[in-house]
């Protein structure tokens, strides 16, 4: 089985997938699928070099089937088809006392400061596994771990059957909020600027616009008589947008940081203060939503095909880094991890 | 009986109070003590000059004695003690019809947008009166607004018993935040760089810090076994508060925006994410709050008494702004209406 090896310097590099035996509480996996993310590209670009160890393998969005199980490790069969949910906390920092180990102060997400899924071969932690239904194929179950990000970011926005929300930003995790919002019957307008992703977006049923061209305060004050949207969910990590989030709530309203602010924008607290808006950060996922993305995505409720650009072989996977990084039209790339 | 007219240009001057007789839903009161709020000083400094109507009486946080009573008012008969909560909302906008009718869209404030407390005679709508116990006496009851504002804020904050908490800033409203969150068995830190104020919050029993000695992360996180606090409330309007404030506060921990801020600080957003903070605008006050008040300030668990700086006359009203203005030594000065 082969692997994909990020050596630094914009290289990844075709070699063999190392089988290691699993721990007492450990699996090892046959990789299916795995999805490139937004944050496999930032590695390579060289933006993680200090975190990642080179050469490493990386990769956390996949789908698989267990092939050996550790010697400790209960209700997991070889055969069993999983997902994994790619956080290993510490269990002893305040974080994980807190009872939000999802954000350990000392966390290891694997594929970043572990060895990653662009490869045949897959030893995991058994704690990090989630069963996949018979009828969701691999393909699809490597969109369980952001459709989880996106189910995480819905619930922290608690989001209710009937209420205005808006998505500042439609990328991959940008729509995926929209259409798990959407299956809460939730009203959804997403704010994009890109004309694919305006396009994917209303080719998936949500109402997009296009803030360049339409004024997004007045759009949303003509949809909400006034008002403002219930909830707003920041997935642009611009300057622009977290201008723009604090004019579109209502009073009391809630805002959602879901994108990593590479710099400290400035913030209107003043509106804040006048209109008492809420806001709260939310980050990767815990237990409960991977399962509700399974149940989302199995149940048929989210046309996770439309997001899937292309299905690639591991070899191609340093060309699909730099077709996603100049491209404009590309959503989720898999790959294959079974061949090479 | 007496007033004091902000005449603008930094000038009140003293004149007769109109006796405005009462409307059918409205109360007349005999003002007794009315104490100089932060927004009486900005507008005395011309910040409001569009909002108020020269010449006017301003003043909003006081005690008194029904004088008179309009023909459709219930419940309430002359002689009866009490204070007012000088919102007026309108009813209809988005805010009202979401129950949010304190922040009201077309909110008219009592002493800003209409006549104030600042006289002897005062005519008010008979839904803003709270009655006054009669163990409370007048001076400390026109301190119930501003003890209304920091049991606002707490409620909001969710403080509970034990919590670690921090108020960044020890001006009047800090320190009441400091002792109601002190009045629930919260543990208080106060940051506050005035000598006088600091001194002042240790005399009330609340720990003190000067951020420009210590550093407050450390401080905090010396307190909190590397956690971080539970609840934060940003009462400086400052951009090293707004710097400061996402970095005291543990995973989940709440932000409380109370400070009006007139500049948009920059605010860490990624700290947002990484920590998946919380954060809220609290603004004013809702009936509730005022009920809490006077429960509170009545039962004696707050030491209103040490805020008092000085008690003087209306014809010194001028003298008292400018000596505000100047001096780092005054916490809360009550003027008292019933003379000159």
């Amino acid at each position: 089985m082969k692997a994909a090896y990020y050596q630094g310097k914009r290289t990844v590099s075709l070699g063999e997938s190392i089988l290691h035996k699993p721990g007492e509480d450990e699996v090892r996996i046959h990789v299916a699928y795995c999805g490139v993310c937004g944050t496999d590209l930032h590695i390579f670009k060289g933006g993680m070099d200090k975190r990642v160890s080179i050469p490493q393998v990386i990769g956390h969005e996949m789908s698989g089937e267990i092939a050996e199980v550790g010697g400790k490790v209960r209700g997991w069969s070889v055969g069993d088809r999983v997902t994994v949910r790619p956080l290993h906390p510490c269990g002893t920092c305040p974080a994980c006392r807190a009872g939000h180990a999802h954000i350990c102060y000392n966390l290891k997400f694997l594929g970043i400061d572990t060895p990653g899924a662009f490869q045949g071969s897959w030893t995991v932690p058994a704690h990090t596994l989630h069963r996949l239904p018979p009828d969701l194929p691999f393909d699809r179950a490597a969109l369980i771990e952001p459709v989880a990000v996106a189910c995480h970011d819905v619930r922290l926005g608690e989001v209710k059957s009937g209420e205005e929300v808006v998505v500042i930003g439609g990328g991959p995790i940008g729509l995926l909020i929209g259409l798990v919002a959407a299956s809460l019957k939730a009203r959804v307008l997403v704010s994009e600027v890109n004309p694919f992703r305006l396009k994917l977006a209303r080719d998936l049923g949500l109402e997009a616009v296009n803030p360049e061209d339409s004024d997004l305060a007045d759009w949303v004050g003509k949809r909400t008589g006034g008002a403002g949207a219930d909830v707003v969910f920041e997935v642009s990590g611009s300057a622009a947008g977290a201008a723009t989030m604090t004019q579109l709530v209502r009073t009391r309203g809630r805002i959602v940081v879901v994108a990593i602010f590479g710099e400290a924008p400035k913030v209107d607290l003043f509106r804040f203060f006048w209109r008492e808006l809420r806001m709260r950060g939310a980050r990767v996922y815990e237990p409960e939503d991977f399962d509700r993305a399974i149940a989302l995505s199995a149940g048929g409720a989210l046309p996770l095909d439309r997001l899937i650009s292309a299905r690639k072989p591991l070899k191609d996977l340093q060309a699909v880094f730099e077709q996603i990084e100049s491209s404009t039209d590309l959503m989720k790339v898999l790959i294959d991890t079974r061949g090479e």
